[in-house]
């Protein structure tokens, strides 16, 4: 795919210089209707060869446009705090907020390619690590965010007098790196993974443009048209497909069973059983915890769950065996404005806990396919989308190591109202009602629908959902207790696994 | 001071317990009402003795309190994006927005203390660094921020008692470190450092509460209740003060000469000797930029001046001798509603770059001394204290080792005029013209005054500011660029000496 990009077009002084003003104009222009909109951001990922003018080129943009709006990052060693999240982190902690330019030199695509290339990782992991960048280049285009993928290719024999050229002139040898040499070694190694790459991750929403990186002139005004162009029609069609977007279809209610009904309301507690397992579970959890800790893992817990089921309280004896150092509480209302000019998962992806620490979340990234689907806050195509990007989202913390929990606590409608009177006696819980917890009541079989889906959708192998029966609210506790602490095992388990295939066996066999 | 601390108080069983359901209740209430009004902020520093029950205290308080509402904070060694920042960047990121409370464990006090006590620092320096902790919090205290500060005390002997306990109890052994041994080691060294610490920074708006921390009971009751009368009385005392506030006086325009007087404006250079000069310095510029990126030497450039006065060719000439991974262009507007949460300087901090990195200011925190105090957007106390908290900012930028340099850019009011019609003529720019720019010019003499305020204030000897004659922008921007590299050259000497300091000499005199 690469031999389009070999065919040493050139671009003359006078074309070039006939043709930036009037570009220059344009991209300041579209640059600021971009800002006045503020209805999508732009995400420029740049990659390719050593010496192809990457560099160059972006810096040819910032004197072109407005460096105001516009915002490169460069990305090396990942920092501590990166390193202890998600690979994709700290590439989605930088994402531009609507109006804006991001560009991201490398990104989310050198380490696979590096690791594959290196030999230390086959094909299939490549494979899998492409499959992810897909997964997230499809969510901010499906948020509406414009991607746009360039690929600075030379050929050997380019890239051979490119290096030569620069290596020759002193003020220019600096640029020529250590690294930029052995990369060059491996040119042929390098090729087939970068086309394996390229061919994986382009797709119809974020094709790669590859870019002949030879002449100077020629690639400059290649990425500022593609760029303009690409800026003006996303805008157009952005505008076009939001006026055809049909309103949210309210969830059908429904007479069928659903998964809830077969959470179990009536078993109970006997009050001295529970002091006793809660003083067993909480002292195994504070172990745990603190073992977690130690071996740095984190955790995430999520609670879900019907109006006055009970999260708060067992929340609260979670915090119980924990230290209040270990752990923060987050707990989720309307998204800031910072927050709500990015994807929708950007607020939680942004609360990941560092190593060994504990996030608790009370709600969480499923009021989207919850409370947003039912109350028709987002249209069906965003609460449609959202199971598969929260699958990927939960996913890329089980990959990371972390020890996971989601929690729906279940508790009947006779039972929900019971407490709602009682919150209204009692003073410091009366704060707690509003009068649309009260008007959610009405619209219970629509949850219970979107509960069911939500389940069928997202309870996944690596993140599985727990149904809790919190009639009994100190029974709900026990469980969701049981549960963590399983949770926390399985990753203290995983990650001892982990270490054990990192470290050299103690002797050989035989 | 700590012997009113070591008087053995204890609290019984039945006192505690006859205590705790009123006062949680009353906790709840509190921190419900700080939620509604969300004008205040409470920011709780827990500092003390090992072994003194500081965590078990802040875990009971997350136990009464809503946990949801309120985050406790420790900080070990820092993270590498925390040591690539001045020292209180790491605490200053997490100050919590208004309506909630963060509890930091150590927090700012940690490290001047423990240098003393190692012998790493003299009297001298611990005071220099108590007195950064007084500016920081005075400037917390003055934007309504509540700071409460407990010292958990114990005597040597009450110290040893508790450490053996600990250590007998194989559940409780974890907890004593190696390192709490080594500093009870040091108890007797520790004592009088602390003392100086909580006597220099013991002031009238943020006192230390010392806690004897002998009896369980007896410590969390007074942290409770002192937390919950705090929190009462500040939000009654804020409440009855922004009452009384009188509305921001506007600056009184003066027919006296201001600095901006000496501002030659007459001056202007020839077209040719421009393009050397702007290809020479822009050379420099780049050597120094690289030299200061491999060095880890970080930079902030801070753009103030009038409407058209060539800001942003200034910043663009800066930005063409940069790569654009090496900075960012940060644009003052209004704050998101993250920022507005906080103290004033918060959105600034957070923008403090990386090592190596460099940072432009377009418009900066000098908005608060400009048109917030010539508008009235703030009250005459606000921007009245800005001063000397830019100073205190500035300083600590400087004291990190950054490159700092700021500009007034100046032009006369007619070339002003002429600049705006030009930009109504050419489409590029027309976007840059708003009515606000017109309506401003009216106010000329009112800004005049404030200018010559905050160069009389903020021109310190670490952050001098650079009046710079705009009416020939060739000029301006060649003195932009001379100032900005004066400012790295001082800077990159500066981290030569200080590596020089830190390293051995090479070989003894004599």
């Amino acid at each position: 795919m690469f031999e389009t990009a070999e065919l040493g077009t050139k671009l003359s002084k006078d074309d070039y210089e006939a043709q930036v003003p009037a570009l220059r104009t344009d991209l300041l222009r579209v640059q600021n209707e971009l800002r006045d909109r503020s209805d999508f951001s732009v995400v420029v990922v740049i990659g390719g060869v050593d010496g192809a003018g990457k560099g160059e080129t972006v810096n040819r943009l910032h004197e072109w446009m407005d460096p105001r709006w516009l915002q490169a990052h460069a990305f090396g060693r990942p920092s501590d705090e990166e390193s202890e999240r998600p690979a994709h982190w700290r590439f989605i902690r930088l994402l531009p907020p609507k109006g804006r330019i991001g560009i991201f030199f490398g990104s989310w695509y050198t380490e696979p390619i590096l690791r594959r290339a290196y030999g230390e990782a086959d094909d299939d992991e490549l494979d899998a690590a492409l499959q992810r960048i897909n997964s997230l280049e499809k969510a901010l285009v499906d948020d509406g965010t414009l991607v746009l993928k360039y690929w600075f290719h030379l050929s050997k024999k380019a890239q051979t007098k490119r290096l030569k050229k620069l290596q020759a002139d002193p003020k220019t040898s600096w640029k020529v790196t250590d690294l930029d040499l052995k990369h060059f070694d491996l040119y042929d190694v390098f090729r087939p993974v970068c086309e394996r790459a390229l061919r994986e991750t382009s797709t119809g929403e974020a094709p790669w443009t590859v870019i002949e990186g030879t002449d100077r002139r020629h690639r400059e005004i290649e990425v500022g048209r593609h760029l303009l162009a690409a800026i003006e029609t996303h805008a157009k069609e952005l505008a076009r497909s939001r006026k055809r977007r049909a309103p949210a279809a309210a969830a059908p209610p429904t007479e069928d069973a659903t998964i809830l009904d077969t959470v179990d309301l009536t078993s109970t507690v006997d009050p001295d059983d529970y002091k006793k397992r809660l003083n067993e579970l909480q002292g195994e959890l504070a172990l745990l915890a603190r073992k977690a800790r130690r071996r740095e893992v984190s955790t995430a817990l999520i609670f879900e769950g019907w109006d006055a089921g009970g999260k708060g309280g067992a929340i609260r004896r979670i915090a119980q065996a924990l230290d209040a150092r270990q752990y923060q509480v987050i707990p989720i209302a309307a998204p800031t404005d910072e927050e709500a000019a990015r994807h929708y998962l950007w607020r939680f992806w942004r609360h990941l806990p560092r190593a060994g620490q504990v996030v608790v979340f009370d709600r969480s990234w499923y009021g989207r396919v919850l409370v947003e689907r039912v109350e028709g806050y987002c249209a069906e195509a965003e609460w449609m989308r959202a199971y598969s990007e929260i699958n990927d989202f939960e996913e890329a913390m089980y990959e990371h190591g972390m020890a996971l929990a989601k929690f729906w606590l279940h508790v009947s409608p006779e039972e929900q109202a019971r407490r709602f009177a009682e919150r209204e006696k009692t003073p410091w819980k009366r704060f707690k009602i509003t009068e649309e917890d009260y008007r959610n009541r009405e619209k219970w079989p629509e949850y219970e629908r979107a509960v069911h889906e939500m389940v069928e959708r997202t309870s996944t192998d690596f993140s599985p959902w727990t149904l809790v029966g919190a009639n009994d609210k100190k029974l709900a506790r026990l469980q969701v207790l049981e549960t963590c602490r399983d949770a926390l095992k399985d990753a203290l388990r995983r990650d001892k696994a982990r270490r054990a295939a990192l470290s050299p066996p103690a002797r050989k066999a035989g």
